[in-house]
């Protein structure tokens, strides 16, 4: 199996000039791959999209499905990894007028997530790191992650599988790789994601699976107090799907009805 | 003349395991080289330890001491740019416990600065672009530099030789690849960077000559109207030195007598 195209063609190392390295021009995708098929495909694509157009990055859509498309029939089965980049600078910020992007796919093997994770639940670390509220670059899965980098860094224990992160103001955003959502009274609630954090695929598509099935579903600013008067908290990406949150610091819930529901129609999408 | 060198090597390709790809996980420093000489080096130096301290990168500063004297040597004059990255990383934001730091140094000719940036002055664009307030990151020259990218792609012309670039709250940070000095009843100023914004080598050097020469100078937060009320105003970076502004928008400066004799004494500096 070859674990790494760039630019369509097998290969393992990439141009220093790359603007994905020198100031993480560029965006990334990490999409589940089932049977030689990457799952919930449009819903990456169409992120990565929304980010091309925000930041002007030329984008060959069709040609990156393909790619992708080609390159999870020969995985055949575990998580394939995207990186597009604004390709080859030359010194200074300005982007070349006629920069023309480049696709970098690393396939590796689903990750071993403990099977308790889904099954039981999992407990949140509280992230001292503040995620700084930048509205040009929310929502997108941008190259620029060292807030991530930080926050991760502030555990090391195997008791938290995620960390929650909050913004600079104090609002609940997400988790480090995973969204975060909370069900109050049966309605389904998730940080609004318009000042930082990143709108996950999985998220969308719970948001989405919410509204066909008739379940009420906001999104909103939420508190640390909005988590203390939660039912039901849950995390989410498109990898492992949905874990069920049992607590963050003092606080504590139990695997609620919503939750459940919600995993069994997901562990369908995930044919997991 | 080698343009590249990976870790000391001769090299023109990274792998594309590199963490300072993956989530911009590194700094970089451009380094003006004069004389087979890095200039304001231990200031460099300075900067990119901090930064390391801050994130936990591990760093042997002897051995890029060592590399970048060695590069600087062979390419005789022009800039150096150095990108120290975590290295290779796995999946996810978890930095390996015996994660290695890489070195990358590049090598180009002096940009072709228009002579009259710095004998007459320049304008500032005023970017739309605002800085995110993120504390952890504040000062570092880190790789996370999309709020840049996107300032920088707010003009097109030649009027504008950098961009003025306020952060979320509307104060006075920086320009886009420099930093900004103001000069007020013989009082130098300069932004504040403890919520964001580059603390520049040139900007520390000229804060040092202000202290050794006794002339007052002071890093607080400013605002629009301190640029409305300054008596001068510049840009300074390490490879160009200082440029004078002569205004941005309807604001306008002459080249002052503080402007002139600081140039005078980097000028010194550079050797320019």
């Amino acid at each position: 199996m070859t674990v790494c195209w760039i630019d369509g063609v097998p290969a393992e190392a990439l141009s220093v000039k790359d603007r994905g390295l020198a100031y993480g021009d560029g965006f990334f995708e990490t999409i589940r791959v089932k049977a030689a098929t990457p799952l919930l495909f449009e819903r990456h694509l169409q992120r990565l999209a929304l980010g091309a157009r925000r930041l002007a990055l030329p984008l060959d859509l069709a040609q990156i499905e393909s790619e992708c498309r080609a390159f999870a029939a020969q995985m055949g089965e575990g998580v394939m990894k995207l990186i597009v980049t604004r390709g080859d600078g030359q010194r200074g910020y300005a982007p070349a007028a006629d920069a023309q992007s480049r696709r970098i796919l690393q396939g590796s093997p689903l990750p071993l997530y403990p099977k308790t994770n889904a099954e039981h639940g999992i407990r949140l670390f509280a992230c001292r790191t503040r995620l700084a509220e930048q509205p040009l670059l929310a929502g997108l899965k941008h190259l620029n992650r060292l807030e991530q980098v930080i926050a991760r860094s502030e555990w090391h224990d195997t008791e938290h599988a995620e960390g929650l992160m909050r913004d600079t103001s104090g609002r609940l955003v997400e988790a480090v790789s995973s969204n975060l959502f909370l069900v109050k009274a049966g309605v389904l609630l998730t940080p609004d994601l318009s000042r930082c954090g990143v709108a996950g695929v999985m998220r969308a598509e719970l948001l989405a699976m919410a509204e066909q099935g008739n379940m009420p579903a906001r999104a909103l600013d939420l508190q640390m107090s909005d988590l203390q008067k939660a039912d039901e908290v849950f995390v989410c990406n498109s990898v492992y799907g949905i874990w069920p949150v049992l607590g963050v610091e003092r606080l504590n819930w139990p695997v609620g009805p919503v939750t459940r529901k919600l995993q069994n129609l997901v562990r369908g999408l995930l044919d997991i």
